[in-house]
């Protein structure tokens, strides 16, 4: 794993918004121009910096030279007052680096309703303009986590453009399962050269199959991006068609490698099961179910107990809003049938099979609905006691 | 309460599907012509009764002159064998009391996936066709239970058609909290007359702001369903407009006291919330922020913990899919404003308040979203460690 990524440079430093002195501010500057993209919560009640990062990407045409993001406080639902903050950390970022203003972006997660303590933030800054190196992105990596385990660092090296480029990536998912929203923030640098609108299609490309095919419990945050920047410093001319693809296939994978760190490095995550669903109408039906099924609280609780109790399964696909016919359903726990064309296994013992295949850290549930070639995957995880522990009082 | 309705016959046995030999069958009959509505399961994976009792509606063309009932075994995802059995249930039934069999219905709640013991049904069948009787409802409610703490029953009088007329009703949310599906089971019974047609619009009247609206964990079960019977017994002319809009304004009383008692009745369940959403662009659209707000994990481990962490009611109100703007919206927990046209509160103290108010067994969170008329309503409830626990294991 690399640390560096040529013409990128990073801080993490502590200015004091989080009581225990831990990183919570970081820094990524690109020392040439900068193409970015982004995709952003659809929640409508987005945060100020979502909202503020989301116009400066329209105003600059997809560029951008730095991000600035502080952990431990969303500046999220905190009124007028929480834009003017925003683009203050913008403003302050923009003029310490020396660097157009509309070509900063910021990012916040963190406690929701409560304005940010700016001159703190202000201070933190100030020393991150100050102090960023090109070796400096582990600190990054620790500077936007809120109650996660550990940083979650991914790199991968690809020949694009006549040149071996790197992809650098970082996640965090607030311990993941979801202490105040399970905010996902995931930043992803390269050096390799691409324009704005090829940025763009890979990115949501790549996305799709995977920080968008993952849940913990269906709630999206109001704070949630994935930001993709290059500045060509690898050399080498603009990525274009065959290179694209592989391209946009090695940021897949360094974002399905970010995607089930995140799920594994969660509080109270014991189980991450990669539902696979085949023998859909369409990809989208068989997704639609992946995710109902990924989502139902009666899976998620049968999945922390290791208990095969696959009605549940069966129930969760039923009600996806879909087309589904029982007598031509399917059903896989691992490699235990537990339904063939909707008839329950009266093989001896598959229950004591199912539940030690369930015992494991990760498994698949395969369900085939047998109607048709619509396949989708969702990454699921277990509804524990620590869930509800962590959950229930986190704010007080 | 009354436990009476002329004409109607109950009973509730111990057939021996349960363990523990408690009640587990039940039948209701009524000695004269009776029309019936139902509302079943949209569920896809819908249990054999379910399938079994719609179609028998359509073939007798909205009469039926008994229900059969089991619990502890759902006959869902059972297979050929599942919808035979159901059809047997039928054929005793009608046969014993010398009624038609297309005017018979079936439903069943329980374990998913086992086939029913028919040898022990048909001993219950016979013995409930035996020893049916006009006081015999409290039985039938607690035969309908499965890990119910207890029966839950109730009952209204109105004037209707020139005459008196009683409306019984009971129900079952098995524990409401959802082992093995939060199967609703709810059977009701009156002595008004009704054309099938007028009993089946004021039915779905009725349910829609009831039980309909609401929830535990978003998961609906394969077998549940609202059944009622109207046998004309108090005499009297069949019911019109504007009597038919008091007989559905009875109906949804009844419902509303029935869907109350089940969710107080869960187990795990510690508070019942009433979401209120105002100010939306339609009904619609406020009925879809109110459900979402009930569902989000993140909301019911909130209340839960008593932690008045409004953030995660704006966000999974940001996620229904709905018009929304954060400057328009004002939140309140019970009578404290803690969100006021997108500006969180000042007032010192707000917090200790609101978490007084979250300690208690019920009360409301009111959300206008400022943008229109629209109002919608949902109930809710917490996710606790007891819910957890109960359903983490409760198959095996």
């Amino acid at each position: 794993v690399t640390n560096r990524c040529t013409g990128f440079r990073f801080a993490g430093v502590s200015s004091g918004i989080k009581a225990d002195g831990s990183l919570d501010l970081g820094l990524i500057y690109s020392d040439r121009p900068t193409t970015a993209a982004a995709v952003f919560t659809q929640n409508r009640a987005a945060a100020a910096p979502v909202l503020l990062s989301k116009a400066q990407l329209r105003k600059s045409g997809g560029k951008a030279r730095a991000l600035i993001v502080n952990s431990g406080n969303a500046n999220a639902i905190t009124g007028q007052q929480g834009k003017r903050d925003g683009r203050s950390m913008i403003a302050q970022t923009a003029d310490q680096l020396g660097v157009p203003r509309e070509e900063v972006l910021v990012s916040s997660t963190g406690v929701i309703g409560v304005p940010l303590p700016m001159t703190e933030i202000g201070g933190g800054i100030a020393s991150a303009c100050d102090g960023h190196t090109g070796g400096g992105f582990r600190r990054f990596a620790r500077a936007i986590l809120t109650t996660d385990k550990s940083a979650k660092i991914a790199s991968r090296r690809v020949a694009v453009g006549g040149k071996r480029v790197t992809l650098l990536g970082c996640t965090k998912g607030a311990g993941m399962i979801a202490p105040n929203m399970a905010t996902t923030l995931t930043f992803v640098v390269t050096d390799a050269r691409l324009g704005s609108r090829a940025l763009d299609q890979s990115l949501r490309e790549a996305v799709a199959p995977t920080f968008n095919a993952i849940t913990v419990d269906g709630d999206t945050s109001t704070n949630d991006m994935v930001l993709l920047m290059a500045n060509g410093g690898a050399g080498g001319s603009a990525v274009r068609a065959p290179d694209a693809r592989r391209f946009t296939k090695a940021l897949t994978g360094l974002l399905d490698e970010l995607a089930r760190k995140l799920m594994r490095d969660g509080e109270g995550v014991h189980h991450v099961v990669e539902v696979l669903v085949r023998g859909a109408s369409s990809d989208a039906a068989a997704q639609r179910v992946a995710q109902t099924v990924a989502n139902s609280p009666l899976v998620k609780t049968a999945i922390a107990g290791c208990d095969p109790n696959w009605g549940r399964i069966l129930a969760a696909a039923g009600r996806a809003g879909v087309r589904m016919k029982v007598e031509s359903t399917s059903l896989r726990i691992g490699s235990v049938p537990v339904l063939t064309r909707g008839e329950p296994s009266s093989v001896e013992g598959w229950d004591t099979r199912a539940s030690r295949i369930m015992a494991r850290r990760e498994y698949p549930l395969v369900l085939d609905l047998g109607l048709g070639k619509g396949v989708g995957r969702y990454l699921a995880c277990d509804l524990s006691h620590d869930y509800v522990s962590i959950n229930a009082d986190y704010r007080t």
